[in-house]
Formats: C-alpha cells, structure tokens, sequence
C-alpha cells in the first residue's frame, strides 16, 4: 500500500471514528472542546477534482505560484478583516484623527509595522528623505543640521518597547463602553526601535551645564511640540529611523522620530525636525490644552509623561467570543512605562478571586508582556479581569481607586482594571465594575 | 521676532557658517565625517512653492493623508529598493526556487515578515485555513486530527529565533562570490514565532514509550518531509500560528508550520498537515538526495541539522559602500544554532587583528544578535571580517579549518568567516581569504 494511499486511507479512519476520539480521559486539554472534524471541508475541496483522491485539497496536488511573485510580502487574503480602524464619532474629521490597533488578532508581543495604531495632528505627511534634516541647537556649544546620512554613521542601538497613546481607552472614564478591545486599548503597539541614542547627539554637540528641557518639534503641518525633561533625554531617549527591522513606517515618523520609552506617544515625535536645548519647558499647546489631566480640584496635572502599569486579557474579548463550553487558553497582554512586569493575576469572578498567570514571551522593560492561563468554562456568565504588577511594586488600580485620586474629568492615563463579562451564550462585552 | 522666522533666520546661519562648525574638536564623533549641509534640498524645495518661507519643505506647510488610508500599512515609496531578490540562474525555475532577505537595509534583530527569504520545493501553496488539517498519529494513544481552530485553544507561546536555510552562503563553497550582502547570507532571517509547543501535542496525542523520531510533512505539492529526533520535538520545537504579532504569512506556511529553533529552515515544515510518530527516520528524499552534505572521504553527513555559529558585517557591504574617509558605525549579525552569542571580533586587516564589539540589540538564545563598533576609516584598503562565539564556546572558524575537515564539496552549512574588500574609493567587494 503507498504512502499516500495509507494516508488517504488513515484520514477516512479517523474522521468515522470521532465519536471514540472524543472520550478523552481527564489529562487531556481539550476533553470537552475539541471538535474532531474529520475532513469534510477536505472533501468537498477534493469533490472539485474528479481525478484527486478524497481528502486531498487542490493545494496538496498542484505546483503553487514562485518565488518574489511578491517581492514585498503581505498577509494571507484569508486575514483581511485584521486591520486598523477608527471610530468615526471620536475625533472631528479623518486627517488629524485616530485608528486603531486590531489588538485581539495579534499574537506574542511584536506588533506588525502595518497595524500599529496611528494618530495624526496634521495628518500624514509625505517627507522626502534626501530633503529632510534634523537640526539640534539652543544651549549646545556645536549646533548641528544632520541629514539621514549623517544620522546613519552614529552609534545605532536597538531596544523593544511599547509605544502607547495616553488617551488610550480615555472614552472609559466617564463610563462609555467600546464594545470592542480594538477601541477600548488599540492606542497601544510594541516593536523594535533602532536609532542613535539622544545621548549620543548630545554628547556631540556639547550641551551647557545649565539645560535641564529639550523641545522636540516635528516637520509635520502640526509641527507638533514637547518638552522633554533632560534626565530622560540622557536616559534611554532614542532618535529612531527603524522599526522591526526597516525604516520607520510613514505613519510613525518616517525618517526620524524620537522615542521615549515608557512615555506619553505624543511625546515621541514622529517626523523629527528639531531638537532644542533649553533650561525651562516651553508649555507649547500640546502639553499645556492637550495631554494634561483635570483633576478633581479644578487643577490640570501637567507633564504626566509616565504610562502606568496597564493589562488587559486579548482572548476572550468581544473579537474573540467562547463558542462552546470546555478548555481555552486564556491570554493577554501588561505592560509599564516604569520597567518590567513582574506579575499578572486574571479573576473569573470580577476580582472576588485571582489566580496567577504565567509569561508566554520574553519579558522587557517598557514592552508589551504576554501572559496567559488555562480556564475550564462551564457555560455560565462571568466576569474576567487581569490585573497587573510591574517590577517597582506599583498594582494595577481599580477604577474606584484611580477615580478616588483623579476624579472623572480625565482623558489621559486611564490605567483601571478591565472587565469583560462572558454571557453565557459565549458572548463577551465590555462593562466597567468598580 | 516670532518662532517661526527665528527658526528660518537660524537654518539660514547654520548653512552659511557649515564651514566654521565642521572645525569640530578631536572628541566629535563625527569630526572628519560628517557633511553639514545647509538645507540647499530645502531651500529647493521651498522654491516650488514661491508663497512659503525659505528652508520649510512642502509637508511642513499642509495637512497630509488621514487614518487609515492604507488600513495596513506599507514601507514610504522611498523604500522601494528594499525587496527580496532572486539568482536567475541560481536554480532551474522560478517556482521551486530561493529568494533573498535584503539584509544590507535592515536594522536591529527583527526581520519585516514581508522581507523574509523564501525557499519552496513546489511553489507557494494558497491554502484556505478553514479546511487545513494537522493529522498527528502513528505511535501514539490517541490519533488527533486538529483544524486551526482547534490549536488555537492550546497553550500558546512566542520565542524570537532565527531562521536559515542550510545552503545559506553555498555558493561560496567553491569560492564564488556574490556581490551583494543579500546574497552570500541572505537565507537568513529572524522573527517572533507563535503558537504551540510540540511537547504540549505530544502530551495530547500519547506517545508510545519507544517512541523516538517525528515525520513532519507539508501540504504543498512537494509534501515536503523531514525526520525530527524525540529529544527536539520534546525541547523547543513549535508549531506556529504566528510571526511577528500576526498570522503566519504565506511565504512561510500559513496556516501552520513547524519551528525548529537553531536548526536547518527545511526541517522547519511549512504548511503543515501530518506529523508522524516512529521510531527511526524516514529517509525520506529531502534527507538524502538533498540536505545531507558530501564528505571528502565520499560519505554523506546526514541528520546535520544544528545552524552553527555565524557572522557578517552588514555595514559596509556591496551595498553599504564608503563615502568617504571618517568615521563610521561598522554593524552586523551574529547567530548561533546552539545557544546565545557570546561574543563578536571585527578585523579590519584580513584577520591579523581583531577588535572587540559590543552587542547593540537583546541578547536572546538561537536568535540573531547586532553587534557594532565605531572605525575610522583612513581611505585606504581594507579586509574586514567578523567572527563570533557562541555560549558553548564554539569559534567561527576560517575557511581553511572548515574545508580541512568537510572538504568543498558540500553546498550546506558554509559558516566561515566572511571577508569583504573595502577598496580605496570606498566600493565594497566579497572576497575570499583563507
């Protein structure tokens, strides 16, 4: 008997025996979920070719297309509906607006360049790199205008690291429900930045004993502005032209952008035309009307660059519904602007109990960390939440403990404990419990 | 004066006084490098639009493109030079055949899943992921026919590793020189892979205490298949789901494929369908007629499936050449199929001398590691080599260790130290020293 037959042959077994497939004994993972399909879809695809044997798809029986049929590869048509999108009553129109990052669909902690979130105050512009310049001046001994070429020959470092919108999930403070987690944490991507440490620049152009800010402004129509205290520009403050691997995507700055890892995104500006050294911040509009929080004395914090320690569970999600009682794997992702994650616990019962999880990536300071657990669910509603802590002891807040300090008024740095409630049909929708 | 004409006023000065600033101190990184232009691709700019000041490009001066424009996102036009290339006559057609990561252009450790080499054995396969099956049988309890869906809900989890095919660099074997970084290393690449632990299958399925090897076979027209020993598949071998956040592309298996970190990318099967238990190997054709390599004595090295330890500089290259004399960042990549890389040497004079560099990405096991170091160059010719160390304390060796012990008759597994020929007018040249 060949191979193929044997295997033709062994597909049909299995198929008409599912049903004692199924009676798995109780180590078995999926004892109560797994669906045994024995091959119909294969069938049917085979039915198409008479001269095929059953079981067999088209796929299997013919040559496939060649090499750089596309020499810039994209994703499989079957995985169209894995896009950005935006929420057409969130902003005033599409140009200076917000999309978002399909968070459910995605896996590990990279996010793909394609889908990370974008946000634009002038919209995307489309910058030459032969014509744009970096020029860094003010409170430096040696003020310096740097092509991309000049860039290129500095010191390059790499470094993973989330970036996130402030506003990310900013529609649930007041108590709206995006019934979706694409729009309720999508503001938020991981990926590998490469560049020249802002260190590094200023260490070449000298910088006076007495600056302690540095405006970093963009080249976009919004020549969007901020101040940036000096001890992160020496830290870990990076002046990036790459981004997994390749330039930096036109939505993130292409050619140059600044990163402060851990930080408000729009302090990491994208389309990077200057840098100036200063001794004072300069409260231009975009740290003065916008990305301050009014708090509940009537005050407005101010350059609250810091992202919190933040979690929320990916799988299950309103994307991602239960479809049967059984096993799953629950997972999600944590993240903190302060270093490391050092634990996450997830709670089935709207924070009741809590049961640990464990890391399924590798764990960075200022990335996206995957987690995940195991959950038998028995076909009842439930409420699941994650709830994180990062490595300088700081835990994740309740909603009721974070408005208790920052009142309701806010836009920014909503970091609560999130609740998805299972239905019990397997549905999940987003509610906020205190 | 307002903001706006200061900054105009004060590009103006930097470009009429470049000459004075060039005069930089002996501590400026880039003091005899660096090319201070004075915005003279600005000021052109600005003159096609005679309405806007000096200095200010175009896209300063409007708004740009909304989200979502491009609902997945693409590399800037500028890039278009960054793609994956084939060698006409590298192999008989197009359809079974290689193409190249463009590795000259990439930065840090992450590879674009749209840049990642291909390698097929009957073309590319368009497979609809609702009808693919993974069949796991043979000497096991329970024979499991799973679809995507059914993974899906196993414990999940991301590792970044290499990936490389055997024949990488084979072609220099005999001492033919590609001129182009791409193509002398460029089978090669590295993503965050996602999905299930094989050991987590093999725990489902039950296998036979004499179990001890694994046929992995793909469901493209080749049913590529490879015989995996036990001792991996119950290590780190994964079968992934996932790459670089999202779904596996088509390129490189979608749905589904095996990674076997650190080890040969043909044993990594792609498009996944069966995987049978036994207890020997197969023998099957891509394990002897090809993939196995010819020894000077006559035999063949077969099963050889560890990627050894490996470099190259990746600026300068053919396609990275000097400008002009000054300093530069000399950078490129280092793997090994065994562990982490240790430590990486650049020579500047054919392996006379070596300089230690330092490591500028993380540092993860089986994964491609950055390494950089700062040189001046003085204009003259030069032979510059890389050579790292891996964990276990393996050296890269010279060509003329590796021919003393595999002779040159193999195609697979070329790990030598590479040389590049930097001539006097900065052109780069793959050359081989022994």
């Amino acid at each position: 008997m060949s191979k193929q037959t044997e295997l033709d042959q062994l597909l049909r077994t299995v198929a008409l025996s599912s049903e004692e497939l199924t009676g798995f004994d109780r180590r078995s993972f999926l004892r109560n979920g797994l669906t045994l399909l024995g091959g119909a879809g294969l069938a049917a695809a085979a039915a198409a070719d008479p001269g095929m044997p059953p079981n067999v798809p088209p796929w299997t029986k013919r040559l496939g297309s060649g090499v750089t049929t596309d020499p810039y590869g994209k994703p499989s048509p079957f995985e169209a509906d894995v896009k950005r999108r935006t929420v057409e009553w969130l902003t005033a129109d599409k140009i200076a607006s917000i999309s978002f990052t399909p968070l459910a669909d995605l896996k590990g902690i990279v996010t793909p360049s394609g889908l990370v979130f974008e946000r634009y105050h002038a919209g995307l512009p489309a910058i030459e790199p032969q014509q744009h310049r970096l020029m860094i001046h003010g409170m430096v001994k040696r003020p310096l205008i740097l092509s991309m070429d000049d860039l290129m020959r500095f010191p390059s470092t790499s470094m993973i690291r989330f970036l996130e919108c402030p506003a990310n999930g900013g529609m649930e403070w007041r108590g709206a429900q995006m019934d979706r987690l694409q729009f309720s944490h999508g503001m938020l991507a991981c990926c590998e930045w490469t560049g020249v440490l802002l260190s590094t620049l200023l260490e070449e152009v000298g910088i006076d004993k007495k600056a302690s800010w540095i405006l970093a402004e963009g080249a976009d129509g919004s020549h969007m502005s901020r101040s940036i205290p000096m001890d992160k520009a020496l830290d870990d403050a990076l002046i990036v032209y790459a981004q997994n691997g390749e330039a930096l995507r036109p939505e993130q700055g292409y050619p140059v952008r600044l990163i402060n890892p851990g930080w408000e995104g729009n302090t990491c500006v994208k389309w990077l035309r200057r840098l100036e050294i200063g001794d004072k911040p300069w409260y231009h509009r975009e740290e003065t009307s916008k990305y301050t929080e009014l708090m509940p004395d009537g005050r407005s914090r101010e350059f609250s660059f810091v992202q919190e320690c933040n979690s929320v569970v990916t799988s299950p999600s309103p994307e991602k519904p239960l479809t049967k009682p059984g096993k799953y794997w629950v997972e999600g992702l944590a993240w903190s602007g302060r270093g490391k994650i050092k634990r996450v616990d997830v709670s089935f019962d709207g924070g009741v109990s809590w049961r640990p999880t464990k890391f399924t990536s590798i764990v960075l300071p200022r990335a996206l960390t995957r987690f995940g657990l195991e959950w038998d669910w028995d076909g009842s509603t439930a409420l699941v939440q994650s709830r994180a802590v990062d490595e300088t002891g700081y835990v994740q807040p309740t909603y009721t403990q974070l408005r208790d300090v920052r009142g309701s008024s806010s836009i920014y740095h909503k970091n609560a404990i999130h609740t998805w409630k299972i239905e019990n049909n397997g549905g999940v929708r987003n509610v906020q419990i205190s």
